[in-house]
């Protein structure tokens, strides 16, 4: 089937009317003080749109969430909002009233400067936790990036720039499709690479797991991931947040790098309407427009969130796990959680070992209901129907070692888990584990800024 | 208190009554051909009894069950036994109908040789998943391993070589304790370095987890661990899987070196009476002996455990993980583990950094109940009461960063996490995470001798 949107160009500022900027102000403390042009990475962003939009959000649902994402679920009922500062280097997480205090006053100076009403602002906040923010800094930074906004694409890479951290490149992706006639372009920036299972939901609250239903497979994770969304379609914030619960349950609530969930976890959306389709086109899900924008939005959050997989901390195998015949859908997740978390898969994985000893204990000792006589090990390449099946029904099959090595060998591939039990699958994507994972996230003691958020 | 027993020299032949051995007989097919004495690790070993023993066992609570444990669960209701054929080098797991009859052929072999009954014998397997045994090399090892039984300490330690894998030592323990006048002695090996997460119940079956109840935290976990104990203790069967379920529940079901629950893992008990004791003296847990064999057993076994995560692969550090305050044992487990297990808390223990934003992040998305304004963490030299805290009631102390680090930096500590919200605690032993773990398991695949089970 023809995708009803194409992929543009472009990134945040590719619908009309947002403008982008991403400047550094050393948050992290480095000292040199000599700006980006010196080399520094960029480490504050804003994101605005010239007119009040409608947004939407969705949040960790970590236990101990950081100071910018209560905020945001404070304002987000408003249902409108009109920019959003966020800043690298800093999670602003574990830092009590004061950090709280923080995160709205972020949102203060940011308003005071753009010259909108705070409630207007969001925020967002990645890097070490138990930090307090330099608000001097921050405030310079805020000061200099509103100077800076701009429309152009060279912006929209300045803000992904600046929401980096461990990223070792940017993120972004922009798409465009019609709705009676007029032109409607969602675009939208992300950064992670560790700290990377996420699990979120629109209030922050752990969902009820509802078994046999996508997105509630509500997990472990940690490196925090934003993503920042922007849309030119005139659409209600009821509507747009049910288009995004779908986006974020098979895209960023689907990905792990290392099992740990993180205290900042955030997706954001604006949607300003200045593409001018009429709003009631995108009424609910049932209508003519909903269908156009929702798989445009789920491809914005997909590739964004397989950017993330992709761009892992010492990742160098990107692999979709895919389970099939499960009893129920958290069986089905279950198990490809347990697969794509253990460490010893996931080395394996590096090390090209077509192992499926190490996959099925896995699955054995996951919370999924399965039966070793039943299970189905396959390996194919991503696009390709054809699998190589290394188990068949709990027995190794007559593949030979070097073709199943063939397949596991390439930087990306798919793993098919048939559990041969009922009718429920999920898929999650993952990367592998890699000495230059443990390397990096060991950090040294006697660098401080070596050591990780 | 003082303990009522002490430690002594020795190993399995401890107890009066027992024979050992350990042979080369090429499991792996390593095809040099050329024995032990030319520096090949021994793979096969015998522990038989002189007369029959009470026989008690634990093992993995894993769906998928390797053969030998099949045949151990037969054979375990007889509550009778009297030798135990252990191989390394081949987990005989998921080898299929083919597989339970090379585990039984195994058994009645070693029978013929030592001249049992079969069902008297009873089996063990660790090593690489789905391989077939190579049969004629197993006998060939049996027959040997029977010529070479011996009551000398040197015949234990080549038994507890005989069962390691990827360890860098053997393990064993022994401990004596006097009962109505009599010695009594209790002797065990071990190994396990890897895929250790145990979660072992009496039949293999998972049990509900009862909060607030110890030993019903059973999870995720693998490297095999496989463990032998005998005793010259007169003990009923009963009494002594009574014993055994509790001291496993302290011991091998409270350590985490990777968080993979192996397919393999087994504890196995003899105790053959000939200490002489009075048997109405170990009845039951209210008997005045079984106040004195628990203790003496709860030893042996938590010894053994933790010389499985001391030698882990790959690990640099051994931290005992104390979770106090919790709501219900179920969640001081669940809060223990997910902290033990999370890829970014172990790699900055390899580093040495006290990094209490990991920590607490892993609290925050683990299972159990926590509240970030409640939650203290500190670390403590083992053994000392004086406990230094990073963190009290969710914010950062005063502690200097050079002294937290003094802490962390040892190659022992123990971490303390308060959750301040109930009664119930749990201790979980956990290794790091390092660049050599991941260098092992990664293995060469085109070298299969390297490929892990």
């Amino acid at each position: 089937m023809k995708q009803p949107f194409k992929t543009i160009h472009g990134s945040i500022v590719a619908p009309q009317g947002f403008l982008a900027s991403g400047v550094f102000c050393d948050i992290k403390r480095l000292g040199t003080g000599k700006g980006s042009d010196q080399g520094q990475k960029r480490d504050l962003a804003l994101i605005v749109s010239e007119v009040p939009a409608a947004v939407a959000g969705m949040f960790t649902t970590n236990q101990v969430q950081a100071a910018p994402i209560k905020v945001c679920l404070a304002r987000l009922p408003q249902g409108a909002a009109q920019a959003i500062v966020i800043n690298s280097g800093n999670a602003n997480a574990c830092t009590g009233r004061q950090g709280l205090n923080d995160a709205f006053a972020m949102t203060a100076f940011a308003a005071s400067q753009l010259r909108l009403p705070a409630e207007r602002v969001l925020v967002g906040s990645t890097g070490r936790i138990g930090v307090k923010l330099p608000m001097a800094r921050v405030q310079a930074g805020i000061r200099q990036a509103t100077q800076q906004l701009g429309h152009d694409i060279a912006h929209a890479d300045d803000a992904a720039e600046a929401i980096r951290t461990s990223d070792s490149r940017s993120k972004q992706v922009a798409v465009e499709f019609q709705l009676d006639g007029k032109p409607v372009r969602i675009g939208g920036i992300c950064k992670g690479a560790g700290m990377i299972q996420p699990g979120m939901s629109r209030n922050g609250a752990r969902p009820a797991a509802v078994p046999g239903r996508a997105g509630s497979g509500i997990a472990r994770l940690h490196a925090t991931m934003l993503c920042f969304i922007t849309t030119d379609a005139a659409i209600q914030p009821k509507a747009l947040q049910a288009a995004l619960q779908e986006a974020v349950a098979h895209s960023f609530n689907r990905i792990t790098v290392d099992g740990d969930m993180s205290t900042n976890d955030t997706v954001l959306v604006l949607a300003n309407g200045l593409a001018g389709n009429p709003q009631s086109a995108i009424r609910n899900p049932k209508s003519n427009g909903f269908r156009l924008f929702q798989p445009a939005l789920d491809h914005v959050c997909l590739e964004l969130a397989r950017m993330i997989v992709r761009d892992g901390e010492g990742a160098s195998r990107f692999v979709t796990v895919r389970v099939t015949g499960a009893r129920s859908f958290a069986d089905a997740d279950a198990a490809a959680r347990a697969v794509a978390n253990s460490a010893l898969v996931k080395t394996s994985w590096h090390g090209g070992d077509p192992n499926w000893g190490r996959i099925i204990d896995a699955l054995g000792y996951s919370p999924a209901r399965i039966v070793e006589e039943k299970v189905d090990i396959g390996y194919s390449t991503p696009g390709s129907r054809q699998i190589c099946w290394s188990l068949r029904r709990g027995q190794p099959t007559h593949a030979r070692f070097k073709t199943l090595c063939a397949r596991v060998g390439q930087k990306e591939f798919d793993l098919h888990l048939r559990l041969n039990l009922g009718q429920a699958c999920a898929i999650l994507y993952a990367a592998d584990l890699t000495e230059e994972y443990v390397d990096f996230n060991k950090g040294d003691v006697n660098d401080p800024a070596s050591l990780g958020g």
